[in-house]
């Protein structure tokens, strides 16, 4: 994790000039140079320094993808994604300049396809968006990373968030997609089958890849039905032990949770005074239940009555949309919460994920790796998988904070692969993590990341400097 | 499909003779080359001829696999990795001869942490090994390709069957993996978290790569709670389009079928006769729930009311193990009904998959040629994910049977492409679909395949002919 970890790209001087010159021609006004959109490209929620591209450039189709990744493959020079800018490691900076090229005018929704439940859309629609026009379907897309982010932008870092215990991640929800390759051209990865045995699954090879071996431009997303009727609530535990006992004892017992939310109990007193909750200050968990009107109750009891074996409080919840939202609201203003804690400063949002069998252990050892560092540092988590998150506050710019926060977060993700974890469940590598990987895949694995990206991308023109470290010499 | 389409893949005679030596020396009664044994470890169940490696030889452990490869790479010669013969489409031929790399003795469950469902086993386990050891931790393994085979081939082949709607292929079921990869290193693909963002997902690469890429040597799988309880039946329509329609409904409404299978009516009728049964001889859905009591009455009842919107008969269903064991054992004896239909003839099994709404219109269509072409060839279908079998069946070895058995298919095929679907849903390319993928994935998106396979195989010693149309000069 530590900033001298990443990753130097060498900047090609003469190639960005005449890229500069080709685009500013070719796109006009749809190019911009200035100093503030640059950097707005570039500009990520970690601590980790702005490196700007050199230009921006709003792509409308793609055709004009393939013309600007050929221009920039001409002349070697790095054009880099971008969606909305609500990557947490650094993925859309540009550590050897070049060309950021922003998605977000491929907006449209091209099909949607009901009996079939799955749609067509461009990478710059975003999730909301879809959602929103999906409204009338009786369809919605249950991918929710917390951030209104782009399709393309998820699909690129294998995203997820508090639906993935029921309906997946990304991975599972992505049925196929087109992307412009680093020389251009467009490959498309597969049609609408639900599944396919048709050779090399290059849909998953694709997604998670950060914009490293194409730049997506379509993609056919699984759809899912609106539940009948949803159920949720929140329940109080003793310890966060006594917690995770609870959510395991749920996942064995097939109740299908479609979201399970730890909040420890330093976040929960941010929360309770932000969202003016009426809960008590301990670990809490919070739940939603999908299906029929009888299997949502039936869900919620069960839980009640598995939550009570592990010493959990007293379980309240509700199949009313409003009391509902509200909770949902305080569990998503979770991060505004939490800054309050320590006004005036930034979050830096780890992201491991363990077997669950651990994760007691896992959170309880960082909890007192927190204490013992004098941190302050709440604890949020989508425990049926094992993911959760701990928001480290520092000053911003403050270089001592900074290094106590990058020795923390390689305690943590060291603590998370000894406990066959990942450090990352659903942000991505990016710069940030470039440090871990080879840790967790080990050399050899790695490798062959390398070796299918240069192959795809001899050039290295597709966003450089980004998830393994740079082999030099 | 035509014959004339598989690759022909060149002896290297004297690299070959090599082998046959060392292997020999090194593993002697583990190292076999007699003509019945080399025979058996090529056979598969369609038509395509038998090519039989020069050797098999009996691998016990991870680092015999690696030597075994480094052997074959120093002397170029081909390795194709054999679990238990199972496939469908020539998937372990070996045409161009060398050596079948048998898994079976690689047998051992290594590890099951029910706390976490999942579990690490070697390639050789078969499924039934792996659920029969299973049973009692209240766990199973849900993919069910019907035939007992290696879960290592099912994870090559990217395979799934009858639970596949419910709880996904191979693709969502394969945590991480480890495998030999041509050059003999070991690749470690994850570690054992639900999700993961780390870097390019390896693990989906290998599952569905058919042994060209690495050989698997272990598996990390998610395993699934048994059910509190289990409902099932069966409902006759008065046509295939109503039961796809009544499908199609059921998905939507969200309904959590565990199982959903068409088998049209001359499928039925062989099932009648051949397993005793007292249903109509029209097409018919068999399903089946899984969760607690009330759910899985909740479903069945359901599923009724939407099966009498659309014309289907009295949906029979209960949740007594006997009686549903009886209508799945006649289920999955669907091959060998089928058979009875021409005595002394073998089948050859179709596998497109489309979009569900176009999924009767491809049935009747289907339908339509087979009796216009004066086949023999029931259908039944996983019908859940639009995927469907039909058997052609062929009289051993007949020239004119063949041929036509490939006219069949190639419509069938570019039928399926046309409606937007695949050639397979999860049988695989292997040799016969290999004039197929190139209209399915695009000619960039099979090369995309081909640079892979060339930068991590270059000597092209894994599986070779397989996947894809060779180019040659």
């Amino acid at each position: 994790m530590a900033l001298s970890d990443l990753n130097t790209v060498e900047r090609n001087e003469a190639g960005i000039a005449a890229v500069l010159g080709l685009l500013k021609q070719r796109f006009g006004e749809r190019f911009q140079t200035g100093q503030a959109i640059r950097e707005q490209h570039a500009h990520t929620t970690t601590y980790i320094p702005v490196q700007a591209p050199d230009g921006v450039v709003f792509a409308e189709n793609t055709p004009e993808v393939q013309e600007i990744v050929r221009t920039c493959a001409q002349h070697r020079v790095p054009v880099i994604a971008f969606g909305t800018g609500t990557s947490l490691e650094g993925a859309v900076n540009a550590p050897g300049g070049g060309i950021s090229l922003d998605t977000s005018r491929m907006n449209r929704i091209v099909e949607v396809n009901p009996q079939d439940l799955d749609c067509t859309v461009e990478p710059g629609v975003t999730r909301h968006q879809l959602n929103d026009y999906l409204r009338d379907t009786g369809l919605f897309f249950p991918i929710d990373p917390g951030a209104n982010a782009s399709l393309g932008g998820m699909a690129a870092t294998r995203a997820s968030g508090t639906n993935a215990v029921r309906y997946g991640t990304m991975r599972d929800n992505v049925l196929s997609l087109t992307a412009v390759m680093a020389d251009g051209k467009l490959v498309t990865t597969g049609k609408r089958a639900r599944k396919s045995s048709a050779g090399y699954d290059l849909t998953r090879l694709l997604v998670g890849s950060e914009g490293t071996l194409g730049i997506i431009t379509s993609l056919t997303l699984r759809l899912s039905g609106i539940p009948q009727a949803i159920s949720g609530g929140v329940c109080p535990f003793p310890s966060v032990e006594q917690a995770c006992e609870a959510v395991i004892a749920t996942i064995q017992m097939g109740v299908p949770v479609a979201r399970i939310e730890l909040v420890n109990a330093l976040q929960m007193r941010a929360m309770i005074n932000y969202s003016k909750l009426d809960y008590p200050e301990s670990p809490c968990l919070f739940l939603e239940f999908h299906g029929s009107d009888a299997s949502v109750t039936e869900q919620a009891q069960s839980f009640g009555e598995i939550a009570a074996e592990f010493g959990g409080g007293q379980f309240i919840w509700t199949t009313v949309a409003e009391e509902r939202n509200k909770l949902w609201k305080a569990r998503h203003d979770a991060y505004w919460a939490s800054l309050t804690l320590r006004p005036g400063s930034r979050g830096l949002s780890t992201d491991v994920c363990v077997p669950i069998s651990r994760l007691a252990e896992c959170i309880a050892e960082t909890e007192s790796d927190i204490a013992e560092m004098g941190l302050i540092a709440p604890i949020v988590g989508h425990v049926g998988d094992g993911n959760f998150h701990t928001l480290v506050l520092m000053e911003d710019g403050d270089r001592k904070d900074i290094e106590l926060a990058e020795e923390f977060v390689a305690r943590l993700n060291a603590r998370a692969l000894r406990m066959e974890g990942t450090c990352t469940g659903e942000h991505g590598i990016g710069q940030g993590k470039i440090g871990f990987i080879e840790g967790e895949i080990g050399v050899a694995g790695v490798d062959v990341m390398r070796a299918i990206k240069a192959t795809l991308d001899p050039d290295n023109i597709l966003n450089p400097g980004k998830i393994w470290p740079m082999r030099h010499g």
